[in-house]
């Protein structure tokens, strides 16, 4: 036990059993990248992982440096239907920041400059063109926690969360225009907005409980006090329950699957159910 | 000495001075990033380096992890004009590729994972919507550096070099329509095209000798065979005569100089003339 | 008879049968207005017209002033599951061009000022985007026909036909970079790339036999020597076989049906039978 | 007088003294269209009309028939420097709508069909990607003239007149991302809402008395109760001091001059001074 007061809280830890099953129609040589797998962190441990290809191919496994994106990757010689299932058991005890104590973010001049890279516009976030936007409505909060609690407010109110209105190239201003989107959608407005008040923000896949349909979710974190605060702009799940697979600057470093060559997904199944501890 | 036959070449060494005056407006409180350090590598050394600020205003220096750029920070507090002037002298050992022996590059399958950052489409290089384009063009050319030949030949000639034509948020995509650019969205159009055909690619900045008129210049590097190469496909330059600075995934990551507050530059000189050894 | 010698040919007569049918679901109260009917010209007249609407709504019915365009139009006041049904007997006499003698186009100086409309850019045809590119790859080709052939050989060589590869606001530029799309977008860019050479260009819609799948058909028409001229880009079709409905600078104007409410199409089958005449 | 009862009124008649020079260089040969000439309407009269080319060259007259635009074309076989210089008095009686009797809009179950072609989008106003947001911010206020009232509203508080800070091919959608614009980007902006709330809406060019700086000025016109109505975003002019020049459905039809050819601008001069009538 510390003494040290800190504006986050540490909750309870929880236990999670996740997983997923993907199906590919391959028709040509391909290569897959998978970054699916639960990732290990301090807040974060994996029991009992397991991981099946069906047709059984074998498959490179490495956590990459920058992130620590867990990578699966394996190499399909020919044509064939495949499938990997994923299925493990997290334990988790997230670090949530403390809405009483809300803290502010370093300015531009005392930032970290290893976190300048997420103040960076990217493929899906613009935020250099949403700037005077930002600064219209956000820029009289106070610098932190309390903006973008406004910034990830606003995109609640003003985007219709609507499945099927997007694709896998709809951008943040897309968004922005066309007032509608899913998770990855809602997350990238608010990184973009985020950004352009120069809060590093970035993308962080993950699996929830709760969630309604079932599939893997989105959401952001943001660099403020010295340590990254998630946030759901969505409101679809407590953050509690939510696992972290994959953290890139937009989705599309963070995407759960890297496809190079020809193949199309026929089936999906994702599943998050927290372990009741009694049980 | 080593045994070992490799296609790449050693140039010999050369001398160059270089360095930038830049002047800026500053209408607010505004903190501004630079980047126009000369990189420090095994291939280039920096001697007699002096940057100096007018008015003198205390600055952070710091090298950023992942790409090792040189980052100095200054904050002024209240409107000013503010004039940065770097020089320095850069001995540089350029290793160059050896066109006579063209390397293969890695399968997305055998690609060390490390790389994969490179092949993501950002913000100014859309790779994933010229993915058809590149695929109809360049994928009968070998995979590696005969490829990417292949594409700085048809950007030299398929886009117009014209100074004006395009802004700071242009991207690869409207440089391919519009077909007209500078150096900088010639070089987002090479990156977009080579990471279409899974070619990992990044943006990097410099001095560069002869360049007419004076700036600073873009061009890309390419990771074949273990190593980065250079390519410049606005032909505007010796690659030997290159001194670099900035590396980013795109022009984003960079730029050289961000800038956090209101201040607009006036004044730009940039320089970079190779030292006649005997002189 | 005329004695005059005609560029182009008149076809022979040919007897279609022509319809379709159309079903939505209406939720709330919507104002459709349809752009369905053949429309009334020289070289084609229509038989035996009967639009039916399930439930019976009145309709109005107008022929606009600028394009002839025949609109339906039917106010749902209340949600229901609305079918529209038209059949009709069309004789066409098409004038088709004739290969062998390419006429010239007016060049700008000399258009008629009232064809200005068609070289202007519209929503989906961003012909001035296009321009450096079409005056690279079409200007050495004389005016006229023959830019046409080539524009649309361009077209045809280079962008793959795949259904569902767009979507309702693909442009002519997001065309040329995916280097994909369906008849819609081939004429898009057909028309885009024709303006951007100054050649008065427009979207037609119309019903074409043996077109696999059946659906509705979009064309481009282009003014040379003092009449339209029917292309196709995509090559589905025989241009004899193409039964005329709407007109208009592009697919914005021209739709099969604008909605004003809440509704989304649930069903459509579209057919087009060459009649034959011992039959 | 009349005794109808009508919500416009009747402006008192007010004379102008309106005028442009502009000079091109012009480097091939080149055909320009000009639209810079006061129109002819029963609220516009012009007297003393002269227009002077330097060098001497023959022009084409020509009122365009759907819009009544009056164009002046002129064809620079060899390069030269070519002026071209209006100068006109123009008596106006605007007809300017009550702001205490606003009128409402036709539904679009009820519209004249003929204005349908000023609901679609266009080039620079893609009404359609802005329909969600229109719903959500406008659709509760009365429609017609107090509908176009918010919008307006919106824009003026929302946007930033700024020089400069826009080109000839932005959008609507750019600068309601960007937030910042000039009279034709504020009325692109207007118009997209308005057809995105069902109010045919378009584009009008015009010599403004006490705009600063001089320059020709752009504003929108609905379609309301039977007759078109101005409104001006940027609230730089009074409406009974516009000089109506050029309409069209967005500035792509209504550009002051249109260039076929090879030239570019070099000067520019625009006034439009009201004539003290004791003067």
């Amino acid at each position: 036990m510390s003494d040290v007061v800190d504006s986050s809280r540490q909750a309870d830890a929880r236990s999670f059993h996740v997983g997923c099953t993907l199906t590919y129609e391959v028709s040509a040589e391909t290569a897959f990248i998978f970054n699916v797998m639960p990732r290990h962190s301090h807040s974060q441990e994996t029991f009992d992982e397991r991981i099946v290809v069906t047709p059984h191919i074998q498959m490179d496994e490495y956590t990459e440096q920058v992130h620590g994106n867990r990578y699966h990757r394996l190499h399909c010689i020919e044509p064939t239907s495949l499938t990997v299932q994923l299925d493990a058991t997290v334990k988790s005890t997230p670090q949530l920041h403390d809405p009483s104590a809300p803290q502010l973010a370093d300015l531009p001049s005392q930032l970290p400059l290893d976190m300048l890279t997420y103040l960076f516009p990217t493929r899906y976030c613009q935020s250099e063109q949403l700037q005077n936007f930002a600064a219209r409505e956000f820029s009289h909060i106070p610098r932190g926690l309390a903006q973008v609690d406004a910034i990830c407010d606003w995109i609640y109110q003003n985007i219709t969360y609507e499945l099927g209105s997007t694709g896998s190239m709809t951008t943040a201003g897309d968004t922005f225009m066309f007032r509608a989107g899913v998770c990855r959608d809602f997350t990238h407005l608010a990184i973009a907005l985020c950004r352009a008040v120069a809060i590093p923000a970035r993308f962080v896949t993950g699996y929830a409980a709760g969630l309604d349909p079932p599939d893997f979710h989105a959401i952001l974190e943001v660099w403020i006090g010295d340590r990254w605060h998630l946030f759901d702009p969505t409101r679809k799940i407590f953050l509690e329950q939510f696992v972290r697979i994959g953290i890139g600057r937009d989705a599309a470093e963070a995407s759960f699957a890297f496809i190079f060559g020809d193949a199309y997904m026929t089936h999906m199944n994702v599943y998050c159910v927290e372990q009741n501890e009694e049980g």
